[in-house]
């Protein structure tokens, strides 16, 4: 007997469940009466209109103009959500950027900002106060647009373990506690924040913002960087795994002779198909060590200029990167048959000339030409920030009364 | 804004999700008078009163004795759920064995069979023969406990696509409709049947019935047969991937030098791991050519006599395969990373002389110390059968109108 059957269910949580379905019947016929909601959810008027003076005190739904439904019922006031009633605040620290973005509760972006910033020479503490600085500032652009912000989700470019450990391998620093960058009060601001992998984040925005609004089915998306992490996507929500680990591609291994990678393993899809190890493979050196304030994306086009000119070192890098992420995905799709793969940053920017490769080492393992559709992200470095921002809202929809509590 | 949130939710559709609410509720509180499951889901006492009549016209309800709840309540009528309403049908057929079994609502083994067969000399429509006469027995038998069997499941040994294809690389037929085996009628039972990967229904049967009683989180439970596949339960359900094909572990490559495979690929882990690769290692020859009615297991007799002698061909035979198992197993926690692995079949039958060699190189190949937990099933070649039966069960407790329809 599953588990959900033997536990009892706790009246509390019932109500939780009812608000939360009641919010979902209310955004599908919005606007729409009292009377047709208690028809269309099978609960009593009463528990109907109790429910929705719990979600208008969120400031989640409103009344407006009198409605009628049918040609028997009589009118009543139309409820519908109401758009301005939570704001959501996405942040990002990457290795080579800080970033913002506010959604409203309908998703739209009411506020985005990036800011190139070198992390790796910065200690986490300093890093801590720049965010919080940006999150005050797009806090008080929400304000003035009306917003309240009621939530926010720090992207970390690195695996966060369940206890809470961001393990960051491409800074100078490591490990620290997740916690350390969502201390928002340094710049004042008082509010419930988590922080949660970029991997998995990115795939959110993607699910929400990107190539995802078409129907992508379940999804394992790669956040191609200076290390590789992937979001899986699982019932439109990111499967996480036990420990948190849940995706991370970039230590696959792809050769068993490779070379060791930091994470004590050797051969790892990142010693090859990373930004940097691109890079050097194509003569071009570390991405950040001269070009520390040229933006994410920008040693890359030093890249494609020359991949431009058919630079033979460098086809050869990008090719071999393809090719070992192809084979790192073939064991993915053996282990998840996903519907589709979304080739996100660092390979979305290289599509042109990596996806190919990818494409064709994933045709060579198939199980019976059973190969999953692939995917080029239009987000670029814009995914992590929006799911992020993203997953406030989705917070509320699921749970409205968190906003309560 | 995800799917579920602007599809229109339909009446039908929420009557059917309300039912499957109240089932569970009284489940969990069994005997619980109509105004308690009123208090305790929100709905109106006629919608609960409703809910009850389609629940007790389907069988799976029944009323009982007054109860009196609590000091101010009135009495009322207990009503619970009726453990002999409905019975599950579990069928299997495997390369060397068919068997069947039955459950009743509350999940109890009220019959089971297993009978030794070598499916690998007969045709697709003898085997369907045999297996409908299997049926039928079980059928009779359960009728005969009185219980009304509700539908049947059949687990096949080998992957299922989406479009119904049955790929049997351990079979000389190969490639059939999976409908082959589903057509019970052949000895006159007229029961709603369908067929699923043998791999994922033994995942579920270890979790209803075996290791999984245990609190195993999210797990792969390989089955170690001829062929090797694994189940994905993610959440309590078995996760099938796009093309029904998740889960497929044997075809994880562990040697890209290595032999080829019927899949087309090379070195595959099922080319060193499987029964037969194992068997052919330590000099034992094939399971089933000499041996085709000794039942599934025996051929592992000799081996582990042999490994009891500490036989050099024999005991690094399983070391290989233990350790080809573990490294796959790796790429699984990387891409899934799950709570629990469960070991089954062949490597639960070898688990003395495996799990170590398995142990080791997930230790070897884990992120940050972060391994899963590994377990032994204690199920055995029952697991397949038992999770058939019990998703029959399972079928109705999630969506109780499907008896009505």
């Amino acid at each position: 007997m599953p588990s959900e059957i033997r536990e009892p269910m706790r009246h509390a949580a019932m109500r939780e469940r009812n608000l939360a379905v009641l919010l979902r019947v209310i955004a599908a016929h919005q606007p729409v009466t009292r009377a047709r909601l208690a028809a269309l959810t099978g609960f009593t008027k009463t528990t109907v209109s109790n429910l929705i003076a719990v979600l208008a005190e969120a400031g989640l739904v409103h009344d407006g103009d009198m409605l009628h439904e049918g040609d028997r019922g009589r009118p009543g006031i139309g409820v519908a959500v109401n758009g301005a009633g939570a704001a959501g605040l996405g942040l990002e620290v990457n290795v080579d950027y800080l970033a913002a973005a506010v959604l409203d509760l309908g998703r739209r972006v009411r506020y985005r900002l990036l800011v190139a910033a070198d992390n790796r020479g910065r200690e986490p503490g300093e890093i801590a106060v720049a965010l919080a600085r940006l999150a005050r500032q797009a806090a008080d652009s929400a304000a003035e647009q009306g917003l309240p912000v009621t939530g926010a989700t720090v992207a970390l470019p690195g695996m966060i373990d369940r206890t809470g450990m961001f393990r960051a391998p491409n800074f100078p620093w490591h490990d620290v506690p997740a916690a350390a960058f969502t201390d928002l009060g340094l710049s004042g601001l008082k509010l419930p924040t988590r922080a949660e992998n970029e991997a998995n984040l990115a795939a959110l925005g993607e699910l929400w913002f990107g190539a995802g609004r078409a129907d992508l089915g379940d999804f394992v998306h790669v956040s191609g960087e200076i290390g590789i992490g992937a979001g899986v996507v699982l019932n439109g929500r990111v499967f996480q795994g036990a420990h948190g680990y849940a995706g991370e591609l970039g230590h696959l291994q792809v050769d068993p002779d490779g070379e060791p990678c930091a994470c004590g393993a050797r051969g790892c899809l990142e010693r090859v198909a990373g930004r940097d190890a691109i890079l050097h493979a194509a003569g071009l050196g570390d991405s950040l060590a001269d070009n520390a304030v040229a933006g994410p994306l920008e040693p890359l086009s030093a890249l494609t200029a020359l991949l431009d000119t058919g630079d033979r070192a460098a086809t050869a890098a990008v090719g071999r990167a393809g090719d070992a992420l192809g084979r790192a995905l073939t064991a993915v799709v053996k282990v998840l048959d996903p519907d589709t793969i979304v080739l996100g940053g660092v390979f979305s920017a290289l599509a042109r000339w990596t996806t190919p490769s990818v494409e064709a080492a994933l045709r060579a393992g198939g199980l019976y030409g059973q190969v999953p559709a692939v995917v080029v992200s239009s987000l670029g470095e814009n995914a992590a920030v929006l799911g992020a921002a993203g997953q406030v809202i989705e917070q509320i929809h699921a749970d409205p009364a968190l906003l309560l509590r």
